[in-house]
């Protein structure tokens, strides 16, 4: 596989960590909300055995916030996901589908509650600002939206809350999964959150003082040598293996939540109001006709860069492979595809034709663990 | 300067024309609403040369449509857009500021009117598409939004005109600038429109069928060994002298367009509905605190991945540097950059700080040319 360089300009922007991160040895970058998000340092495999054991420093600037505020603000909020927030609490994140008018997704992000009339939209890769804008203009909410400047290290891994005690104390080790609040780093408080895109355990800092959060992203590295600390990004092999979905990567504005897995999330039965509703009701009933479900794929390594077809062998499209690796914990290439009727079932085969080879694929169940 | 790789992925899209490049030595890509957009077949310079005196094909797929149909279009296109597009032509193109509610760019997209009800907005990097959605759903207008595949080839160069010419017959010479038309390939319609993102003249082919864009993409190689045809793409040095600007280089969404020098394109006097006017009415008749300015940097070379501070002698901020090159043309350094009063003239002084150095920049004019 040849590489390719990226080009960098101020419209791919750098995070206040990008030159830490260059010192520390990142070697790749993905673009994520038009901003630079380390995507490796050198080995993902490394990286993945480290993040399942010890703890990571992670550079995730590029999940960006959507500050919603005003009288009308919890109505947009609500207006733009099809779960039902009317019984939020302040102090907690919520994994909310955003869903347009024909029931398609935007974005897959966590919604964090400041206050009744103070929410962060944190976003996957898509400009959830412009579908609030256009929303709350059109609608003549009585709202504020921006992007407030907040810079996010996420701190992952299982010695994460060994080393997060270390630095705030035991109390933060009593913040349950997805609750936030606030702690105090040499008298600066950052809001954190239980929360990460690892299924290894960990925080999110969501840094507003940038000053303070570089002395706090210099201080992690500092005292957690026992913990053997080392920067990282998210990995595409721990985030498959756990079956995190990616925007863009496995699902985008093409495809409904159903689709997706997203049920749990979906809230047709209330009396909430959310954009698509009708539709989601109405797919519902119909039934869906694909689903994106997990692959096992017949070879020792895989280097997707784009979605690939998958044929069965008398030629039908059985779906496309939209993201893969190999699993070290699985021993095998996994990967997740979206899936046609009446292909949506586990044990059945299909293939694939990559970098000039065909290639065994058996469809499985999500997630794989 | 380290090279960073790019990581791929699906989110990062491939176009219909990503493996011909690969095999035609692009080195670089930058990622352009969620796509890869070649940025460097080798040496920048050279390119700018060769651009400048022969001909290039640019793979451009990364130039999204948001096409816009149906009863409510006309109303909708112009909702976004501070330019007046109630005498628009069929046929034609616009460069049409997109403007939210506060006054500020969303966008500075070409809007092509295919029909009286049916547009595509051809989009720098940005997710318009939501915004338009967002704008229908909230003001209930009939319409339907969608990103069409459509996949740009863009023929830059002098000698663009004679390659187009050999393809295309003596008809497609006739085309005025920004206008648009069909033309058959080997029994297959083609939009083109005279445009493209550099002042060296040329062609955008508006791929849909795409199998027949291919075939196309080869054969402007096969044929156009006279012209002495490359491989290219939008050229940093090119641009820059010509002072076409770049969303989220030069101005994004925390500008408005009289700092980008738009004048010309808002129309505020006319009777016409869009976003934003009476805030771009206050504006004006405010006066803007800052605007995009050249500058020109006392060094023989930069590299500039990020904006960079300017400041002038007593420690006070003089503005941001956005972009910069080299100029050949010139022979200096250039750059652009958003410039505070009272520094917004011609001749004012300051300095900046890049790779451990500190360097004289002079303000200029744009254009520079």
């Amino acid at each position: 596989m040849k590489n390719y360089s990226i080009f960098k300009s101020r419209r791919l922007r750098s995070t206040p960590y990008t030159s830490r991160i260059e010192k520390q040895g990142v070697t790749a970058y993905t673009i994520y909300n038009h901003m630079l998000l380390p995507a490796a340092f050198g080995s993902i495999e490394d990286s993945y055995h480290h993040l399942k054991k010890d703890v990571q420093i992670w550079d995730v600037a590029a999940e960006r916030q959507v500050e919603i505020s005003g009288k009308d603000s919890a109505k947009l909020v609500q207006l733009m996901t099809c779960r039902d927030l009317s019984k939020s609490k302040i102090g907690r994140c919520y994994y909310s589908p955003i869903i347009d008018d024909s029931g398609n997704l935007v974005n897959d992000p966590v919604i964090l509650k400041l206050a009744e009339d103070r929410w962060w939209i944190s976003i996957a890769d898509s400009d959830v600002i412009f579908f609030a804008k256009g929303l709350a203009t059109g609608n003549k909410f009585d709202v504020k939206i921006f992007e407030p400047n907040v810079a996010i290290i996420a701190i992952q891994g299982p010695k994460s809350f060994s080393l997060m005690e270390k630095v705030f104390g035991r109390v933060i080790t009593e913040l349950k999964f997805f609750g936030f609040d606030y702690f105090t780093f040499k008298g600066v408080k950052h809001l954190i959150a239980r929360s990460g895109w690892s299924k290894q355990g960990g925080f999110e800092v969501f840094v507003e003082n940038i000053e303070s959060g570089l002395d706090l992203y210099d201080h992690f590295f500092e005292i957690g040598k026992e913990f053997n600390v080392k920067p990282g990004c998210p990995n595409l092999i721990e985030r498959i293996e756990s079956g995190l979905l990616s925007y863009g990567s496995d699902f985008d504005n093409n495809d409904n939540p159903f689709e997706c897995g997203f049920e749990k999330y979906i809230s047709l039965d209330s009396n909430i109001i959310f954009l698509g509703k009708e539709k989601l009701k109405k797919i519902k009933s119909d039934g869906i006709k694909r689903k994106l479900m997990g692959v096992e794929i017949k070879t020792d390594n895989i280097n997707l860069t784009r979605s690939i077809n998958i044929m069965d062998n008398d030629g039908n499209l059985v779906g496309d492979l939209r993201s893969a690796c190999y699993s070290p914990h699985f021993k095998k290439v996994i990967g997740i595809a979206m899936i046609k009727e009446p292909f949506c079932k586990a044990s059945e085969m299909g293939k694939i034709e990559i970098e000039g080879k065909t290639l065994a694929v058996k469809v499985c169940d999500l997630p794989f663990i």
